[in-house]
Order: C-alpha cells, then structure tokens, then sequence
C-alpha cells in the first residue's frame, strides 16, 4: 500500500503515520511534476497541494484526504473520478469562528476607518456598536458556525442559525457567512437577503466566497461595513472595486492561516491512516451529493 | 435643594429624576458660562462637561456625580474642594471590554497590517495567532479586567488577573492595561516588564495611558504589537511618534464610545439623585486616597 503526501511532514508526525499503517509505503511529493508522477500508484493521497491538477495520471487511487475543510474545487476538478474523499472537518473550527468574531468586532468598534485615520494622524471620535445589543443571524450551522456562537455567547449578542428550510429572518444587524459551496449555496445571499438586512447591518464572511452576491454587497447602501475573508475569485484581482471601498474590510483568506508544522491536521490525518490500513470506516467522508 | 446637570437630559430622564427627588430643582447647563453662574448654588452636580472648570464658582456643593469611570482628572484638578464624589462604576464595563477584546483580535489576526495592504489592492497571506494559544495577564481586575476574563473564556485564554501586590508574571504573550491613574499606577508598565513579556507578545491598553509608559513601548524591540485607546496626552498630538508606528494600533478613546441619549448612566444617576434626596448612603464614592 502506498500514501502519497502532498505536504512536507515533520519528521515526528511522519513516525506517527508510519506507526498508524506498518505496513504502508509513504512517499512525499516535492512539486507538481514528482506529485505527478508519485500519484500513479497510490492508494491514497493526503494533502491537496497538487492533488486536481495531478489526479488524472492516478491509476489506483481509493482514497484522498483534504488538508481543507471546503471541497468545492476538488468535487469541481476532480469529481469524475471515483475515490473516497475526507475533508479536514473540525479541524481549523477554532481558529475560523475566532477570525469571524475578530472581523464582526472590528467593523463595531471602527477599527478600519480608525486605522485609515491613524495614516492622517487624525483624531477623531466616533459612537461605536456594541455586539451585544445585535440580533445576529449565523448561515452554516456546521462547527464555524457554532463556534461563532459560541464565542458570541458572553457578548450577550442573539443568535439564530440559518434553517436549513431557508425560513430564517434576515431582520437582523449581523449577518455571519459560514457556509460551504455548494449548488445550493451559490449566492444564496443576493439582493434581496441584503436589503432585508437593518439600517447600518453588519456582514461577515469567512465561509466561501461565492455564496455572497458580491453585486449585490457592492450595490447595497444601507449596510454598515462588511468584512469578507473569502472572495469569488482568489486571490482578489488588484483592479476588483472591492479594495477601493472603505466600508468593506478584506483579509485574504487567513481565516484558517498560513501553517507552519506542526500541522493543526496531522492527528486527523494520522487517525485515518490508521482506519485505512486496518479496513475502519474513515472520519469525515464527504457526501458528493451535498458537496461537504 | 438645587440639582445642576452639566449635560443635555432627554425628556423621560429628567422626569425621572424628579421622581426620584420630587422637592428638588433641576437645572441644565448648556455651555461653560451658564455652567460657572449655575454652579453657584447649586447643592450637586450630575455630569462632568464643565465641572472642574467651574467648580471653584461653587458655594455650597456637598455631591459631584461623574459620568466617568476614571475620577483622575477630577481628582487633580477640583479635589481642593470638600464634595462627595460618586463616579460611573460599572455602567461602561461590557463595552469597554469588548473593545479591549476587539483590538486584541485585531492584533492576533493581523487587522492593521491587512488594511495597511488594502489601500495597495495587495493580497498577502501570513501566518497569524490563535488568542486560544495564548498566556494573558490582565491588570485591573475591575469591571473592566473581570469582564475582559469573562469574553476571553470561549476562546481558550490562559486568563491570570494582575495581584495588587505587583507579585505576578509578565511571561505572557497577551498583556490588558484596565487599570485607573493612581500615585501607584503611574507608569507600571515601564521598560522591564515590557522585556519580560515573550517574543511577540501584544499589549492593549484600555485603561489611562499614562498607566503605561509611553516611551519603553516605543523602545521595546521584541513585541507583536500594540493597541491603544488611550494615552499620556489626549487628543495624541498629531506630531506624536505612535502615529507612524504600524505594529501599533490606535483608537481615540473610544473603548466607552460617544454616546447620544439615552446614556448608559441613567439608571444610575437617577438611583443615586433618589438616594442624596433621600439622605441615604450613594453608590459608587470615590475613595480619594485610592484615587478610584
């Protein structure tokens, strides 16, 4: 049995693994031409650094597991072919819902437009939000979600989840975005989920992209800020009107950061190695289907 | 009895008010000249707009009510004078708090530097901190302090509060000034605890500035950054070097933001004009040898 990885492990974490499957063969892939070549006669790939661009030269692939929580490129480039996908579910949960929190607290309390200000010098005071007087509405009900929830609880915020039903109020001053891609998601949040938002609401994306019209965000007048982590096209193009605007603030897609080793993934990835060698149903399989 | 208030009261407050203490006369002030001929009789004061201004004007003032949590200012500059003075304890703690919180997830997730990029349309991805993985140690376990502890819980914080006898650890990576200006205030936080908090540690400062030496901040070499919201002279002259510094974050003064009626400090003005109408003991003196 062979395991492809396309990340470099550390050397502990590589032990691990080895311990998990004995009797597993596990190479590592160093760029795109050595993953390519590598990929042909592996029974499992782990980590999707080249993982679509290099899956059609695979010959006896059964099971790949993503490094990432969202699917939607991989099910995009790589869904006629048939192999297990697990995604990284839970893995970064923590550090998403703390990034949505982080941006929903900074367009309350000014902190872009203070910023901007602090280039000029200039004080200037402001009457600023207090998250705890908002209802706040939170789509994606999956771990983000509920950590969003979660940290929001001592704030004193109200929350209410996105229905799966679609029949939740957009009555609300924060809007969180925590949702995965799917044909289903795809601008689920367009005009009019916009303008039914109050006077000054507040939006907050960190789950993909495309599920915000971002049109329509754009051509919204009576919302306070926005923060947008995820974009429709990454990374943002430079000329897109986006960067131009002040109210809207964007990180580039850090919500789950940059990693250096160790990896917040390898006990899961460590976990399901050992439930591949041994035949055990795998954590966090995707449902094609749903896309997540 | 003659009760002079030193702020524009909406309509439903100040029929409050005489409810509270149906024999007295209320008056308003509406600038600094009406404030120094009102005070002359005036037997309290609610409000602080012009009142160590005019506070020598005074002939009979037996109470003084700030709107203020820190009595410092008033302290220095009308504490000659014999007056009870009562101070806004408590009523701004939860914002104050979130705003401590907001500017250190701002910090952790790389806020500042992410618009600094913004104005450029760059998009850069960096490796950013978890506040879940961090040591904090919070000076001032006051409302403000306490409430700080009690928003960090759901992200995991290591919390230690500050000890009055000064015999706790710098060696953190998250350090949160909310502590008033007092003889033994001044200035806690100088170049040696600085040195002593961990390679990339963040400092926030929600409190007084001049609780925090300005100057060993600039200084330090080995912090990850720093938000403030308040300063040794404010507004902070715009010549003032913490203007150009980008691993610094300011905000002025708006941890308790500019408020518009109703004010957080109603309720308590109206319980506390109940109480002196009444002769019973008023919530919230100020212990002027503590200085808070």
């Amino acid at each position: 049995m062979k395991i492809l990885l396309m990340y470099e492990p550390g050397a502990e974490h590589l032990a691990r693994l080895q311990g998990a499957a004995p009797k597993a063969d596990f190479v590592v892939a160093h760029d795109e031409e050595e993953a390519r070549s590598l990929v042909v006669d592996a029974d499992a790939v782990l980590g999707n650094r080249w993982f679509y661009q290099t899956v059609d030269a695979a010959t006896r692939l059964q099971w790949m597991q993503s490094n990432s929580m969202g699917v939607d490129l991989i099910l995009e480039r790589a869904g006629h072919r048939d192999f297990i996908l697990t995604c990284a579910r839970g893995v970064y949960d923590g550090e998403v819902a703390q990034h949505a929190v982080g941006l929903a607290l900074a367009l309350a309390r000014g902190l872009p437009a203070f910023r901007d200000a602090q280039h000029h010098a200039e004080w200037s005071r402001a009457r600023l939000r207090d998250i705890g007087d908002m209802d706040a509405l939170i789509l994606g009900w999956g771990g983000v979600g509920q950590g969003i929830a979660r940290l929001l609880e001592p704030f004193g915020t109200r929350v209410q989840s996105g229905r799966s039903d679609g029949r939740h109020s957009f009555d609300v001053d924060l809007l969180f975005l925590a949702l995965p891609l799917t044909s289903r998601t795809r601008h689920l949040v367009g005009t009019e989920e916009l303008r039914t938002l109050r006077q000054g609401a507040l939006v907050v994306n960190v789950g993909r992209g495309e599920t915000l019209d971002t049109d329509a965000l754009l051509a919204a007048t009576h919302l306070g800020g926005a923060a947008l982590d995820v974009f429709e096209s990454e990374p943002l193009p430079a000329d897109h009107p986006l960067w131009e605007r002040r109210d809207i603030l964007i990180t580039p897609h850090v919500a789950r950061s940059i990693e250096a080793p160790p990896f917040r993934w390898e006990p899961l990835f460590e976990e399901n190695v050992r439930r591949f060698a041994a035949g055990d149903p795998l954590l966090h399989v995707v449902n094609r289907e749903k896309g997540y």
